[in-house]
């Protein structure tokens, strides 16, 4: 976790967005570390754990880290919890919480709520030419030598 | 939505990934297309949404796409759902279904269930350090040339 806080820390000195560090780890070895990137790359998905995830992914060549621990210096938000399960971990650690980063103005309470069903989504969600849209999903399925994952 | 449907068949064709595709327009005029890259380039998180948010963010320099409108040719995993809000969309529209999805093999449903509280969550996160890990967020509040998102 040390080193999840030495990323956060270079993170805000580099100005290169929100003060979150986030480090993998495979049989007690960093594979990647990374931190919050979202100003610096105009990336609005570049939290510190996707970018930790990115990093080790490209290092190991491989999109399974199953085998792998993260170490984030806060608690993820929706975006990240869910490319953790993609990412198939395990176990994750956090250091601050979710009320802590409330603290400084990144809330991700409004993201939870939507997806808990406990308010009323602000994004509009509209189907559209849905038959359509199946129909590369029927080729993928025929597909012999599709990589399946 | 055609454009969206051709990226998911172009993806198909290069085994690029799962098959789907994403476009993204500003004043009716498109932006930036993508399509799921995770298998080409080992990365978990490069659905068709996430890509394609990349793509346009990098083009027009700005982490806000509030003014933009996302079309997929699936509805969201609630990774992309998450970088959707965080993106600032106000309205996107998506073709084929979650249960479409997932009866080619890509299920979202467990991670939707976490989230909505149905389940007990498979991945352990373990809280660590907490103080050592608000630091870097204190410094950060406290900073004056900051770019708050």
């Amino acid at each position: 976790m040390k080193i999840a806080v030495q990323e956060a820390a270079k993170g805000v000195k580099a100005n290169d967005g929100g003060p979150f560090g986030a480090v993998i780890v495979k049989n007690g070895k960093v594979v990647a570390r990374g931190h919050n990137m979202v100003v610096i790359s105009n990336d609005p998905t570049a939290h510190a754990e996707v970018t930790v995830i990115r990093n080790a992914t490209a290092k190991l060549k491989c999109f399974d880290l199953s085998d792998c621990e993260l170490y984030t210096s806060c608690e993820p938000c929706p975006m990240c919890l869910s490319a953790i399960y993609w990412a198939k971990f395990k176990k994750i650690y956090f250091g601050a919480t979710r009320k802590d980063a409330a603290n400084i103005g990144f809330d991700d309470k409004f993201i939870y709520d939507v997806l808990e069903k406990n308010t009323k989504p602000s994004v509009v969600l509209k189907p559209l030419d849905r038959k359509e849209c199946v129909k590369p999903m029927d080729v993928w399925k025929k597909k012999i030598d599709k990589v399946q994952y």
